[in-house]
């Protein structure tokens, strides 16, 4: 069956998100450093954010609490307010940046949008993720949005039954293994994976859990029209 | 034509929400008014709220941004960090409490789910109203979950065109006549308001901004099946 209906992921895919945390997260580091030179900072973060994953889910308010509260343990609340308020400036600050495309994304999906219906599946919160739509100008190219509060085998099939979409007519791209590869291939679709320079840990999938086909990888969305040709 | 889809709120109209908020806000201001006790401390938070919405939008983690930055402006950064662990408490708090059905709501449920196609239409957090429903254990009489950032004419009409739903076969059930019936109302659809105990000033609409026809009220959501009945 020919494909049909092409699933962008859109942090790290379209657009820059995660060097964004990690900006942030190096400020925070270094904020902290000043009250506890000893600590493993990133690593205390790191701890918070997994705790906090079933009762904030993903984004960038999710984040900033979890700083928030790495601070106030960190120095057994001696860290000054005015300290807080800085980390709760970073959080507003990431959330209204300008979205700012991965090269190539605006002339691919412009190529791309006649030949097949694009979709904008992504995690996180759907009011930062609309935004940021909004922001980038190519909302037009999309036929619809769908944010879900996990990339799973189960909201991938909820999204294929609520749109009419059957797995062998459906290709998903996005740079996570974990929640763009795994799910859809498991389901019968395929996927591309295009790698960004940093993935969050939480994203990493081992090797021997990848499927052995049904996706393949590629440096750069430019190299995507042909692949989707070939499929 | 008949009523096919009904769609409902989830907030104040199947589960409380607001009077959780009241009750944290409640002890916010308990807790400030130790630091500065002439202050209005619901009119700040209030401000603060109104304009990070476009920043943060609805739901419990932006509350708890907003609160954490009031307390420290309100303070000029006084406030020792343990009294916002506290507030940072609060708000996981609210997030992990278990879902409170409003009265008669299961059944009325379960009395119209084999009619009707039920929808849950909500704003706020897609991982928090996912949450809400699952703990709520209703999730299985709902044919989908509609979260959208703002309940506009726009979402509700993108709602309608993915799922097919022509507005006259359509009536939402909520809480808010700003959410629930005006934008429904103005695409052709019905509504019926059912008022909650608390309302959000933001969701206030002046008499003379509401549509004439196409809505009605009723005091408790055990009056809704005969409602639609006679639709």
């Amino acid at each position: 069956m020919a494909v049909r209906v092409v699933g962008f992921d859109g942090d790290d895919t379209l657009w820059h998100s995660e060097t964004r945390f990690s900006v942030t997260q190096g400020e925070f580091c270094q904020l902290l450093k000043r009250h506890v030179p000893g600590a493993d900072v990133d690593a205390r973060l790191s701890e918070t954010e997994m705790k906090n994953l079933s009762i904030y889910g993903y984004g960038i308010k999710s984040f900033t609490l979890s700083m928030l509260e790495t601070a106030i343990e960190l120095t057994e609340a001696r860290i000054p307010a005015s300290d807080l308020q800085v980390i709760l400036g970073w959080g507003k600050r990431m959330l209204m940046e300008p979205t700012e495309l991965l090269d190539h994304v605006e002339q691919t999906l412009k190529q791309i949008a006649g030949r097949y219906d694009l979709l904008l599946i992504t995690k996180g919160d759907i009011f930062d993720q609309e935004s940021k739509l909004a922001r980038s100008g190519l909302g037009d190219l999309f036929l619809g949005v769908e944010v879900v509060s996990e990339k799973s085998v189960d909201s991938y099939q909820a999204i294929f039954r609520r749109r009419g979409i059957a797995p062998e007519e459906f290709v998903m791209v996005g740079n996570s293994l974990r929640s763009d590869v795994v799910p859809v291939v498991g389901l019968g679709g395929c996927a591309v994976h295009i790698p960004y320079s940093v993935t969050w840990h939480h994203e990493r999938v081992p090797d021997e859990e990848l499927p052995s086909g049904g996706w393949r990888r590629i440096a750069a969305i430019d190299e995507l029209p042909a692949v989707l040709e070939a499929l």
